[in-house]
C-alpha cells in the first residue's frame, strides 16, 4: 500500500533515521526567517492580525458554544472565539476515525504526519506571532522554537516512531524442521495496533514545541489525539489542529483523528476527560501539581508528564571567564527564566573561580555576573527580543515574592517595550543565598528569578546540586570546570541524579536550548519528567503488536 | 571495549537479530533431548538428586537463616534449604555492583547475559528434573519449556533489548555552521543508564520461562536484578541465579548483580520488598490479585505484569474436523491446562460445525470431542507425559469445585503414575454451559478446567468472547474457520480485544505454545498482561539515556 504523501516524504524520512542514528546537526526546517521569503514576517503578522476578533474555524463534533480569552502578554486582547467540544462527542469521533488509519500503516501514517508538519512550516512565520502573542516569546524567538525547531521535534518523533514500528515485520513464515516428515509451516500477519486515544494537555509558554512529540508519536502509532491548549495559550495549538485536521482530509483521513478541546480558566476539564476511561495516552507539560495528579489519578492511560525542575549550575572554573558569564546572562535571560531547562540555582564556591588570569574571588564573580547584566540590558533592543514578555501575571508576582529570600545581586526591573506599551517585561532576578538556604533555591520558581549559592567548596557545590536535583528534579546540569578530577565527578554527579550534563558552554550553545536530533530533553530518570523527547521508550508504549497466525 | 564474552557470542547475537526482523524459526538451543548426550537425562537427574535433603549454596550477603520447603507435585519432599537473606542488604550490594556494569556498556552486558544463557543451557537436563519437581510438567515438557524454550526468550529479550540501546550512538559530534563565522561544534557522549534494581516475581509453573525476559531485559540494560521465586517452585530460579552469578564472577563482574531472595508460604515478603523504593523495576507473572495490587502500589516502579485469562476459542467450521479435535485435545491436556494461554471457553454455535463430510451437530462435536479425549487418554504414557500434574493442590480442589458449574462433558479423574504413586495427576474436565453463563466460564478457573460455551450462531459466539477477552483479558483466541467473512469478524475482535488471533491450528502447532522469535507472548493490550513478551516496550522502559555535551 503505497500514499502519494508517503512517496513525497519518504527521502526526508530517511534522511531523519540516519541523523537520529548519528545524532549529528540538521535543521530540516530552514532557521533563518529570511529563508521563508522577504515579507515572510510582515505576512505572518497579517495572517496572525486576522484572526484576532474574529471566530476560528473548526468542523468538530459536539459543539455546545464558543469561548476562549487570551489576552497577549504584550498586551493585546485577542479576541479570538474556539468552538468548545463537548469532550465526549470528540472521544467519540476520535475513535469511529481509528479502523482506516490503523489499516493505513506506519508508512502512510509517518507521509501524512509529515506532511502536516510541511504545512505547519508554510504557516511558521504566521505561529511566530501567535506564540508570541500567546506565550509573550520574542518574535524570532517564537520563530524558531515554535516553528522550525517545533517541527523538528515532530519529525524526529515520527522518525523514531516509525523505527520502532518497523522492527516489526508485516508479516513471516514460520517452518520448523521436522526430520522426515514435512515441515510445520505457519502465516504470520503482524498489525501496529494503537494503545486508544491520546490526550495532549499543552502548556502556557512552550505550546508547540513540548507538544508536537506527543501529537506526531501518537498519531504514527495510530492513535487519534485530542488536544487540550492551555486557555491563555490556544491559538498556536488551534492552528496546528486545524493544519492536522486539512491533512488528513486531504489524505483521505477522517479529520477527526486529531481535535482541539478548548476549556476556560474559570472551567478547566482537563482532569475530568484525562480520568475518562476512553483516553489511553496523555503527554503534558506544565506545573507539578497537575502532573503528580495525572500520574495518581489517570491510571487508565500512559502518561508521559514533563513537570517541575530545579535546574542546578556549578561553576568551578573556566579557561574563558567573560564568556562564560555572557553565557550565563543569555541562558538566564532567554524567554525571561520561562525555558523549562534554565537554570534556578547556580552553585560558586566560597574559594572563587579559578580562571587564566588567576583566581576570581566569589564577590567579584558576583559584581562581574551582575554587570555582565547590565551590559546585555543596555542593548535595549535585543535585550526586549532575547527576554519576551511574562507569560502570566502569577510570575511577575512571583518576582515580588522572591526578593525577600536572598540579597539582591540583579534587580528584576520592569522594562518598557516601544510598541507594546502594557507589556510585562522584567529583567531578571537574581538573588545571593547560602548552600543552607535550600527554602529558596530548591523549590521551583518558575520565571525569571536565579539564585547564586555559595558553599564552601566545589565538591559541596556538587553535593548540594545532586541533592537538589535527585529530590526536585532537573532537566539540565550545567557545569564549568578546567578540573578533570571535578569533571569525573560531575559525570558521576549527572548519572546518579539522573540529569544530563552540559560543560563549559561558552558561546552560542546555551543550555537550555536543545537540538532536535542531538539532545535529548528530558532524561524520564528523575522527578522533573517520567519520559525524553524523544527516545524509544517516548514511542514505543503507544502502540502493540497484535499478531495473526495460520497455517500456512 | 571489548571482553571475551562478547566475541565469543557477537555471531549469535548478530543471528537473533536477523531472526527477530524476520520473525522466522530458529531454536538457539537444540530442543532434541538427544543432542544433549546419549545419558543426558540420566545425568540430569543425578545432578538434580544432589540437590535433595541439602543446602544449596549461594553465597549472598546478609543472610539471615536458611528455609524452603518444595515438595514435588509428583509426591517427593525435595528437602532442599536455601539461603534466606534481608532484602535490604540484597538491594543495598545490588545497588553497590551497578557502577562497573553500567560502565561495561550494552555489548560487553549482552555478552555475559549470553554466557549465562550458554551455561544453563548446558545444564538443561538438571533444570528438567529440577521443573517436574517444582511446576510438575512432564520431563521432556519441563526440558523443552524451560530449557532451551526459555534460554531462547532470555537470548530473544538481550537480543531486543540490545538493539534498543545501540540505537543510540557511544558519542556524536554536533556542528551548526554559522555563515562565515567558524560552525559551534559540540561533542556529546550517551551513556545507557539503568532504571535501577529490579525485583523479578516468579511464578509457580513455569518458572523460567516466564521470568527469563524480564531478567535478562533488565540484565542487559544495565539493571542489578533480585530475583523472588514462588515459595513452592524456588529450585529452578535458584539454579538460573547460581549460573548468573558464577557467570559474573568468571567475567570480573559483581555477581550480587544477580541475587536470589527465598521466603516461605507463611512469610510472603514480596508485598513488602516491592513496594521499597529503591525497587525501580518489577516482572511479575502469577495471579491478578497480586498483580493489581503491584500496579497500585509498586508505583516507584515500572511494573510488567502478567495476569489472569480467560482465553477464548470459537470453532464455527473446518476443513480438517478430526486433526481439529486432535489438536484442541492436546491443547487442553498440555501441562493440565496449566499453560497460561490455554483456551478456558470455546464457544460454538448451536447451528453446529461445518466440515467437508456436511454439519456436525452441536450434540455430536461434544461426543466427538469427548471421544477424542478417550483416545488420548488411552495412550496412558503418553498422556502421563503430556498432562504432567497439577501444581498446586488449591487447583485440585478448584476442579472439584467446578464441576457443578455445567453439565459435565469429560470428568475428571485421578491418575496413577507408575513411578509417582503420589503425584496430583487429574485429566481435563470439561463442562457444556450456556452462553448466558458467563458466571461459570469467564472467571478464570486457573487448571485442567475447560468449558465447551453454546451460543446460537457463530457471530453470537464471537461477540461473547469479545466480551470476556475485553472485559477479563486474554492471551490467545482461536477460532476454526473456512469463512471468509467470519474471519474478518475473529481479525476485527482479535485488533478490538486487543489479543492475537490463531486461525485453524490443527497440526503440531497450539495456541498455548508461543515460538520464541516469531510469536509474541501476550499484546500488553487487554487485562492479561500490560506487556508483550518480546516487544521493543518491554525493553526501552528499562533504561535512560543520558548525555554529556561540551564544546569540541
Amino acid at each position: 500500500m503505497s500514499h502519494p504523501m508517503f512517496e513525497k516524504h519518504q527521502a526526508l524520512l530517511t534522511q531523519a533515521l540516519n541523523v537520529i542514528e548519528e545524532r549529528g546537526y540538521w535543521s530540516p526546517y530552514a532557521e533563518n526567517s529570511k529563508a521563508y521569503g522577504e515579507h515572510a514576517l510582515e505576512e505572518g503578522r497579517a495572517a496572525f492580525e486576522a484572526y484576532r476578533d474574529a471566530q476560528f474555524y473548526l468542523d468538530q463534533p459536539g459543539m455546545v458554544k464558543r469561548g476562549g480569552a487570551e489576552v497577549s502578554p504584550y498586551g493585546l486582547p485577542l479576541n479570538i472565539s474556539y468552538p468548545m467540544c463537548q469532550p465526549d462527542a470528540l472521544i467519540a469521533a476520535a475513535g469511529n476515525a481509528m479502523p482506516p488509519w490503523i489499516k493505513a500503516g506506519p508508512d502512510i501514517r509517518a507521509g501524512v504526519c509529515i506532511e502536516m508538519l510541511a504545512r505547519l512550516n508554510s504557516h511558521s512565520m504566521e505561529m511566530a506571532h501567535a506564540v508570541m502573542h500567546t506565550t509573550g516569546q520574542g518574535l524570532l524567538t517564537a520563530f524558531q522554537i515554535a516553528g522550525p525547531q517545533a517541527q523538528g521535534r515532530g519529525l524526529e518523533a515520527v522518525a523514531c516512531a516509525w523505527r520502532e514500528m518497523r522492527q516489526v515485520p508485516e508479516k513471516s513464515r514460520w517452518e520448523k524442521p521436522r526430520g522426515n516428515r514435512p515441515p510445520l509451516r505457519v502465516d504470520n500477519v503482524y498489525t501496529i495496533a494503537p494503545r486508544g486515544v491520546a490526550l495532549v494537555v499543552g502548556c502556557a509558554t512552550s505550546p508547540t514545541w513540548n507538544s508536537y512529540p506527543g501529537i506526531f508519536a501518537s498519531l504514527a502509532t495510530g492513535n487519534p489525539v485530542i488536544v487540550k491548549p492551555h486557555p491563555s495559550v490556544i491559538l498556536p495549538l488551534a492552528l496546528s489542529v486545524a493544519v492536522a485536521r486539512q491533512t488528513l482530509k486531504d489524505a483521505g483521513f477522517d479529520p477527526n483523528l486529531v481535535c482541539l478541546l478548548v476549556d476556560e480558566p474559570d472551567a478547566l476539564i482537563a482532569k475530568e476527560v484525562a480520568a475518562k476511561a476512553a483516553i489511553r495516552i496523555i503527554d503534558y507539560t506544565g506545573g507539578p501539581l497537575f502532573g503528580e495528579w495525572l500520574e495518581e489519578h489517570a491510571r487508565q492511560a500512559k502518561v508521559f508528564a514533563a513537570k517541575a525542575a530545579v535546574n542546578c549550575a556549578v561553576i568551578d572554573s573556566t579557561s574563558n571567564y567573560q564568556d562564560m558569564l555572557n553565557n550565563l546572562v543569555i541562558t538566564l535571560s532567554l524567554y525571561s527564566g520561562q525555558m523549562c531547562a534554565t537554570p534556578q540555582a547556580i552553585f560558586v564556591s566560597r574559594e572563587g573561580v579559578q580562571t587564566p588570569a588567576g583566581n576570581i574571588t566569589l564577590e567579584q564573580f558576583q559584581l562581574d555576573l551582575a554587570q555582565a547584566f547590565n551590559v546585555f540590558l543596555d542593548n535595549t533592543a535585543r535585550a526586549l527580543e532575547i527576554l519576551g514578555a511574562i507569560q502570566s501575571p502569577a510570575a511577575v508576582a512571583r518576582i515580588a515574592a522572591s526578593r525577600e529570600l536572598g540579597e539582591v545581586l540583579c534587580e528584576s526591573t520592569a522594562l518598557r517595550h516601544p510598541l507594546y506599551p502594557d507589556a510585562r517585561i522584567h529583567t531578571p532576578l537574581l538573588l545571593k543565598v547560602g548552600v543552607a538556604d535550600s527554602g529558596a533555591y530548591a523549590e521551583e520558581r518558575f520565571g525569571p528569578i536565579s539564585f547564586v549559592v555559595e558553599a564552601a567548596t566545589t565538591q559541596e557545590c556538587l553535593s548540594a546540586a545532586e541533592r537538589v536535583m535527585r529530590e526536585k528534579g532537573a532537566l539540565s546540569f550545567s557545569v564549568h570546570t578546567t578540573s578533570a578530577a571535578i569533571r569525573q565527578m560531575a559525570e558521576d554527579v549527572s548519572l546518579r541524579a539522573g540529569v544530563s550534563l552540559s560543560l563549559n558552554l561558552t558561546d552560542g550553545v546555551y543550555v537550555n536550548q536543545p537540538a532536535g536530533f542531538a539532545d535529548y530533553h528530558a532524561t524520564g530518570a528523575n522527578a522533573a519528567a517520567n519520559a525524553s523527547l524523544i527516545d524509544s521508550a517516548f514511542v514505543a508504549s503507544r502502540f502493540f503488536v497484535l499478531q495473526s497466525r495460520r497455517p500456512a
